[in-house]
């Protein structure tokens, strides 16, 4: 197996300003070629630095890409550190520039100066166009070795790798699947299927624990192999399994939703729209998502979802009896087929003894059936976990009740 | 300065199942105590790369934080490796047992044996109490050296973090401004601004871009001297600066309506919840944010919040007759100050000519002035960068009219 170390750069990444979320992106997508990525490094702007760590992986490994560090200002030294590294010149390239130039033009008429950086390239370098900024990237092949330079937004990272792997590429796939659960924890679920999941040598195994998409477990190894494990695993624990692979819950309530050609609405209250903001995110979800009604204030729920004063008097908005007025109310205002309802305390504020911090209700409800499924929760966490938990689990009661 | 590195640990981080977003909380606490982070590494479960890495980051830094590999399972071996990295036996805590299964038996009785793992203690080593979960952490002190050993689940990692820090810092801290802009380019700023921004040498200045925050500048050096800056910089750019330091535009929001004791609500479309699910995540804004509809579909765009039939008809739903109806419909249905609305096209699908995928039209309301501001967008990016784009740019909008 070809070996990969992915470098990102920035000053912004070391010193805890923003996330690096390209390496993750970049090795999964390198082990889907059969690549194993061996290493993740996150370095400052510091050109000896650099150069140092560019030599030092590809000692170990037969691909680096790098990402970052490819602006226009003083701080961006990718371009310098690898030619540093490798002893390849880097020269200005007059024709990249134009085109350079050409994009910024559609925007401004002002170009700036320091814009001429961006067309420096390393000597024998194939160009990567970036579809969606200015900075070009850069492929370079040494004897044994290859070499991606990519830019550091997401944004314009990933289609250039796209292009850049299949450029160099050999294209052999490795075995992979991997199991998603929600109700039972991983010490009970590795202690009790050991036999199963650990069942070949040959097949090597990782399992994750999450508080906000459950236990995975993931197998790599010979298909034959594989594929028994994820069967047996699949008779032993049906009711705890929600998805296969790159699956989300979410993506399995759409796919539900469009196999029985039915529409949903959601009632939020402490997720403040997280189920429908990650719902939305699924490209096509028009087919069966009408719309959500976010009832931060009680005042709403009244108003618009009809949730009784009473109700609300009596047992409060975190309540069995206020999530099951919330999710028929959304579902009879926007005339949908199924519905699902969230009311709790996110905190760091507003527990109190009977409902702490954490206490969630959820209600999921089928119109058609007139049916409904309500769940108490107890969430561990700071808010936005617990919010995070909250519209997991929200998902997860919409795939029990479409069930 | 102390130097700093981390460690990240485990498979599913290195074959990018998940992305380690605790390396960035953690040097960013660590730059607040005058630490340097000099290194940031990902490292998968494997014995003998762990040992060795360890060996190599406790040789050029203070002190080394580790994540993750804490869990009771046979992929856990970050408790081995740093007992073989130091060469300080590893053993069994019979008091720290008994303190994890009580834990545990909150929650069910059912104890795993495996559990037995998370008791094994480095010699000498003082113990972290995990609040959230069971793997407790450990801190341990060499002559000149610091190891802090943390377990990877953010939502425990951070108070142990802390907790962990308190003991063993110093507590000196470093002087750092960052400001925030929208509306002018990474480039342009730095050349236009250019003698203000670089004026003393002894000052670092780091400069981002992002798709769905704007161009960020930091400046890190003696008070004097970055106060300066900043000072210049907000006589030059009123109308860019929206925010400082940690602060996110979402805050800014937050507290203009605080102090004018105002309420807003949302309508968004192509955003689908965004908006109101990030500004949810702020504690405490129950007092100024009543609710948002969702509203998906044309016919919740109708029928909740009077969007003209006719107006739908003749300019479609990505309009800025559109937006005007919704933001109008929005904030008579809820009862609200200020309103904001969105609708776009967020892609991959959708686009035409004349709308193509990015175009998102925003508006913000003030009910009171009878006052609106419309602007139309056309970001560039995957949908979920479009939607981002679109939250982002609602919320300054927003921020401009509450002005």
């Amino acid at each position: 197996m070809k070996t990969a170390s992915i470098i990102s750069i920035g000053n912004e990444l070391v010193e805890g300003l923003i996330i690096d979320t390209n390496s993750k992106y970049i090795s999964k997508k390198l082990s889907e070629y059969g690549y194993k990525t061996i290493g993740i490094k996150t370095l400052p702007d510091d050109l000896d630095l650099l150069i140092k760590e560019i030599n030092q992986s590809l000692k170990i490994s037969d691909l680096l890409i790098t990402t970052g560090g490819l602006g226009p200002t003083k701080d961006d030294l990718t371009r310098e550190a690898i030619s540093k590294a490798i002893s390849k010149k880097l020269f200005f390239d007059e024709k990249l520039y134009k085109k350079v130039i050409n994009k910024i033009k559609k925007f401004t008429n002002d170009i700036p100066q320091i814009v001429k950086t961006q067309a420096m390239v390393i000597k024998g370098a194939e160009i990567i166009d970036n579809p969606v900024g200015t900075a070009p990237g850069q492929i370079i092949n040494l004897s044994d070795k290859t070499i991606i330079i990519l830019p550091g937004p997401p944004v314009e990272m990933k289609p250039m790798l796209e292009n850049a792997l299949k450029k160099i590429m050999p294209g052999e796939k490795i075995y992979q699947r991997r199991i998603k659960t929600i109700g039972i924890s991983e010490a009970k679920l590795v202690e009790e299927y050991n036999d199963i999941i650990y069942k070949y040598e040959a097949v090597n195994v990782a399992t994750m624990a999450s508080h906000t998409s459950g236990v995975e477990l993931r197998f790599t190894g010979k298909k034959e192999l594989v594929d028994e494990i994820v069967e047996e695993l699949f008779k032993k624990l049906p009711d705890y399994i929600y998805a296969m692979d790159d699956k989300t819950i979410e993506e399995i309530v759409f796919e539900k939703l469009l196999e029985k050609n039915k529409t949903v609405s959601f009632a939020e209250s402490c997720t403040g729209g997280l189920v429908s903001a990650r719902f939305v995110n699924l490209s096509g979800v028009s087919k069966v998502y009408k719309g959500a009604v976010i009832s931060y204030e009680n005042e709403i729920k009244e108003k618009i979802l009809g949730v009784k004063s009473q109700t609300l008097e009596k047992f409060g908005a975190v309540s069995k009896e206020c999530v099951i007025e919330m999710a028929k109310g959304v579902s009879n205002l926007l005339n949908t087929d199924y519905s699902v309802s969230i009311s709790g305390i996110a905190g760091p504020t507003g527990g109190t003894k009977e409902k702490p911090v954490g206490t969630v209700w959820i209600c999921g409800y089928s119109r058609e059936n007139n049916e409904i499924i309500t769940e108490k929760f107890l969430f561990r966490g700071d808010r936005q976990t617990i919010r995070n938990s909250s519209a997991f689990h929200a998902f997860n009661i919409l795939r029990r009740i479409i069930k």
